[in-house]
């Protein structure tokens, strides 16, 4: 049981469901993950991607972590009954001589042939990915996981209405909660952005708004102050990631919910955050992404250590907006999934087939991920493999 | 005035003067910067590479910065007046579109180039580096720099003989202080290699240890307290870099100097490391490397984020150990430089005419760096240009 190859292919990617409209030349890795075993007369494929939001990884996939996962011993790669891929054991290898500290981009090439690894091995197993990763872990999938859909950048052109109408599409899919981009404008324009989409939202309740580490002190504090009479789902993303003194000061007087930790991308920045950043653990939400943070070993990581902390892992909202998120989120209980319905083709969203309701939704339950039952991304994925 | 090609190699360096023993298969990024600047006849070519301990950075080098220096238009690349292609603008054009947060690799990539960008506007300019910079600083280069001699890892055979004949070496060298590793073995081991070693030095203030980040709580607290009677130079990387909790906890426990930040790369780490790590402000040392915090730019950030929270700039001795680090020691009135005579082959130490006296260094005087006077360096970077 071995891995006998490994393709990367960078590709560009868009905020934008029309991906014409500037994007900051945002890109991702997609990789296949080919084996020598074999199921229904084919050997057996994993796909990952780098989810979205920090760049292709190419470089380091091909330089330093994929020749590490091609020279492993079976031995090392395998379970102990040796009948599959085991995905901890081969990060293990992968993250073999690499120091502490340092917590960019190679995190994220971990974390996309981690997911490449898993999708593997839930073929492998027979098993869509979030029950077999439940059984890992010994638990229950969810089979119906909370969503929420992830968008609402900002339009170049009428911005205001395609907002608008961007939320009535996301509503007419059966979500029932939805999170739009601030920060990037002065307030008063967030405002009237933020008010064009509660018209349309169910009520204040069902939005989230995600600043993108965009302020510091003194605006992050007027935003709070600003944003705290609507009664938002959430305010996400607040000041820089490792800034907590700006993270605390509005946890002080923000007394609606927080969400923080997209861009932190380790469990010991997690820590951080959490002794630092004054969040309020039985409140705000955890939004680490399971693929930047080295992929689902890191994130269990962080889940472990703020669970010891005192964080329900309920707290936790991955980012990410694709199915990977969504196995994850059903196999280890955690309060619910971005999903990007329209952005980041090929890889937002959920399967073709995959339908919202009441805000919920089933990760696919072909074995793996899914990736083929997602017509776009399979296309993509398909180009990778012979 | 344009950069019109950029060229990268990346290739194995040893933490031991023999490279055949183990070291880690730890590798580094070599980069040619060809400018159509011509001086003395000849194109110039700055030439840089990615420090020591974070791997070669080839994939991000080629992938995601080199094209953002080489798409620059002449105007955003070049200094006000033409002259000369300024590194701190086109350090901003690198750093064009990157998110905040996830400070690894990138930053070994950007320093890394950053580095051959300054070698090229020093040679440009027809000024050894330590001096264009210190200009552009406004202030007067220090001629004669304080160094020590960093080395000191573990032999696989003969560790205690072969240390203390390398420190022996280093004191006939003409260094007065050095530094050797511990923390990657017990403690009672670690004493004997210390004691071997003091016994070559002239003093237990000319001898620093680096535990390299090996330590958890109770580990660093012991070492701390085993260490606190020989009254050392310093105590480097005492844990892991985001560790805080540990590392106040030691700087409450041990009276000695302690030193750390050679593995936070960012502003943002750097002012973490001031609020949480409980470090002491006249006493305590700073090693962040100027390369892998971005480079110059990156650099000189925190040494201002750090000055102006108390912190005098002598207590920077940046990690690196090689002609880069002495000429922004010089140019920027640190408290010294790391130089490695021996290991790091060819990029450790000093030029071959660079004489260490009394334990200070001058920077060669040559315009740019100084590569070309160091051969085996030269060698190598000669390899990468026509």
């Amino acid at each position: 049981m071995r891995i006998v190859e490994i393709r990367e292919h960078s590709i560009p990617i868009s905020r934008h469901a029309d991906p014409a409209l500037p994007s900051g030349g945002l890109t991702t890795s997609a990789v296949a993950l080919l084996t020598d075993v074999v199921r229904d007369g084919r050997p057996v494929v994993g796909y990952g991607f780098a989810s979205m939001g920090r760049y292709a990884q190419g470089g380091l996939i091909r330089e330093r972590f994929a020749p590490r996962l091609l020279r492993a011993r079976d031995a090392d790669l395998v379970s102990p009954d040796g009948r599959n891929i085991d995905p901890f054991r081969a990060w293990t290898l992968m993250m073999a001589g690499e120091k502490r500290g340092g917590h960019g981009e190679r995190c994220v090439a971990v974390g996309t042939l981690d997911m490449a690894l898993w999708d593997a091995a839930a073929k492998i197993a027979g098993l869509p990915l979030a029950r077999l990763l439940a059984d890992r872990l010994g638990r229950q999938p969810e089979p119906a996981v909370r969503v929420y859909a992830g968008g609402g950048y900002y339009y170049p052109r009428d911005d205001t209405s395609r907002l608008a109408e961007e939320l009535q599409r996301m509503l007419r899919l059966g979500y029932t909660h939805a999170k739009i981009k601030i920060g990037s404008a002065p307030v008063a324009q967030d405002l009237r952005r933020l008010e064009a989409a509660l018209k349309v939202m169910p009520g204040p309740e069902h939005l989230a708004v995600d600043a993108m580490n965009a302020y510091g002190v003194e605006a992050a504090l007027s935003a709070a102050s600003a944003l705290a009479p609507y009664g938002l789902w959430w305010f996400e993303d607040v000041c820089a990631p490792l800034d907590f003194q700006t993270q605390s000061a509005v946890a002080a007087a923000y007394p609606g919910r927080l969400a923080a930790g997209e861009a932190l991308f380790s469990a010991d920045e997690a820590r951080l955050l959490d002794l630092y950043g004054g969040l309020r653990r039985q409140r705000d939400v955890l939004v680490f992404d399971p693929v930047h943070c080295y992929g689902l070993t890191g994130f269990l990581e962080i889940v472990d250590v703020l669970e010891a902390r005192g964080w329900p892992r309920t707290s936790f909202w991955p980012h990410g907006g694709h199915l990977f998120a969504l196995h994850v989120a059903s196999a280890l209980g955690l309060g619910g999934a971005e999903v990007n319905p329209f952005c980041f083709a090929p890889f937002g969203g959920l399967h073709d087939d995959g339908r919202v309701q009441q805000g919920r939704a089933a990760p696919p339950d072909t074995p793996g991920i899914g990736w083929e039952r997602k017509a776009n991304a399979w296309a993509l994925f398909t180009d990778l493999t012979p």
